[in-house]
């Protein structure tokens, strides 16, 4: 049992697939490129759990199955792991029809995107998700990137997958910890796109963090489908994309300033998304109402609400270095009304209250 | 004046602008992408010739000109090198709407045109080439890379740019080795697509030595109007395109077993062609003519004939990592008849024949 979202992009479209028990079935892994040779992509603590299952099923279609494991962790997205994968495909004489795996969460998903847009100028590659951010977020989309240590996600290409295989199973082994982080991801879509969406979080965040096999299947389908339909319309965020970074300026700065992996990049975009709410609100769009409302949902996700003391200062310069900026001016996404954001430039003095209002 | 010929690859097409004082003329800076900041690359021997013009060109349109100088040669062009462009980038504030401006040969326009690909997922660039091997060739159809310890231009990414401006006033600084170097690809076209054209060459090979200006613009027009023909058929390589390596899988191998600089890549070329015409004399394609017609024109064009004595199998090992190779049986472009070029397997004995008879 499965359901399947698609994501609209011409000649790069492709196929989320999202149920239960899909990493031992047939079906995900028919039709996809052929090659010689499949390279599942991982990391030290995803590999022991699905790795071999993801080579079983993988073997009736590629005749050479290779594993390489990566360091866990975002202070592992850098050039150093990228070119371990590159080292490998290379000294085992992988040509350019090979296709990558991406198993396991985000930082894995967007490594080996990017490692597959640069090897011998591209290779297919699939995403096999294992966390919940990276079903509802990272790996949908074609975002891919490794961070600089002066800026996440510095490094990069849009570079769209073949397919992304969304096994719900693989939530169970979750800590706790990343599954609040991907839940942020998931609040995210009902600010920006769809107050139903975010009535039914907040009626169901119970079922969520209790894993409910149903729940999530709703709220990874809702999420992807949000997702497909605002990259269907604008791959390569010149406009409306950026939406899907609401507390995402903020969090980055949260996630740089306390050094990579101190908190999940989830969590920054957590508390992030009150920064953000508070912001929108200081700026008169939303009521005070919408603030505490959602940052009652993000407590309730098991979420930060409230951001390291960094000083204002240096949240500004962190966020200055942001993508976003243009021209050295920051822009932020903001709420104008339930279902709609839009991207903002924000006086710093209303920023360092912001700060000031939600640190500590 | 100047000569313009379009490449034609919808949203992505753009104009490669070929005439003397380009470089100091208003036109060709004009209506690129606007932003605040424009961003020389260039190498420590191409700045202090032109790096001064061609900031003073684009003042009119970029309020920051920075210049950003590469250490010199194929040797450099590596992840470090690379990421000597990032940290400027990301050091100097530089925002996603900055345009680079590759200004130098094959080396600074690969790497330059592969930062542009991935920072912050893609800026627009501009192709400044300075030597004849990358106005002909290296500059046009967006192949953009850098080298791996196992492989010549092994990461890399399609990324067009947004202009090409040949100055061809900017040869008159080539050293020899580089004039040579870049009639190695010149030369290439009349076997792979034109044989009318192989003729002039022949007939032309002095007034091009000598560096004719009017010769050399039709050189430079006509190898850019068979590339864009070639690439507007194929940007990605799935066929056709692959052509346009005549003599590049002999020549990388040439290349990779001296150390990456101790010959330059037209040199490696020029040798390389007149291996893969002894190939397609011994695959029964062509007649042995053929072979003594090219080397004859190779060795006028100041270029090496006969390859380094690595050893038969050396070559084997080093062309089997070769981009063109795929499930691990090499494929070579070989002529089938004058004007046209195709991929064939080759077995392994006629190789060695060829290695043998073309090393000393």
């Amino acid at each position: 049992m499965s359901e399947t979202v698609s994501i609209d992009l011409g000649e790069r479209s492709y196929d989320i697939l999202i149920g239960q028990g899909l990493l031992d079935a047939q079906a995900p892994w028919r039709d996809l490129p052929r090659a010689a040779c499949a390279v599942i992509v991982t990391n030290d603590t995803v590999a022991p759990l699905y790795a071999q299952r993801l080579q079983q099923a993988l073997a009736p279609h590629y005749a050479r199955r290779l594993v390489i494991e990566l360091p866990d962790g975002e202070a592992h997205k850098d050039w150093n792991s990228l070119n371990l994968i590159f080292d490998r495909l290379l000294a085992e004489g992988c040509d350019r029809k090979t296709v990558l795996f991406a198993l396991g969460g985000g930082v894995v998903g967007d490594m080996t995107g990017f490692a597959a847009a640069c090897y011998m100028r591209g290779v297919p590659f699939v995403q096999v998700p294992t966390t919940l951010l990276a079903q509802v977020d990272s790996s949908v989309g074609g975002k891919t990137a490794i961070n600089h240590p002066r800026g996440k996600n510095m490094i990069g290409a849009f570079y769209q997958p073949q397919r992304v295989v969304c096994d719900l199973d693989t939530l169970d082994s979750l800590p706790p910890r990343e599954l609040s982080a991907g839940l942020a991801e998931v609040i995210k879509y009902g600010p920006i796109a769809d107050p139903a969406f975010l009535d039914w979080i907040e009626q169901n965040i119970g079922a969520l963090m209790a894993r409910d096999k149903a729940a999530l299947a709703h709220a990874v389908k809702r999420s992807c489908e949000i997702k497909a339909a605002v990259v269907g319309q604008d791959e390569r965020e010149s406009g409306l994309r950026a939406i899907l970074n609401f507390g995402h300026t903020f969090g980055h700065a949260i996630e740089a300033g306390l050094g990579y992996g101190e908190w999940l990049h989830g969590e920054a975009v957590g508390c992030g998304m009150v920064m953000a709410a508070d912001l929108s609100v200081r700026l008169g769009l939303m009521p005070a109402e919408f603030l505490e409302r959602l940052r009652q949902l993000i407590a309730r996700a098991g979420l930060p609400t409230v951001g390291p003391r960094l000083g204002a200062e240096r949240y500004l310069e962190l966020m200055r270095v942001d993508k976003k900026a243009e021209g050295g001016e920051m822009r932020f996404v903001v709420i104008e009304s339930l279902g709609n954001a839009t991207m903002r430039p924000a006086p710093d003095a209303v920023v360092r209250d912001v700060l000031d209002a939600c640190t500590r």
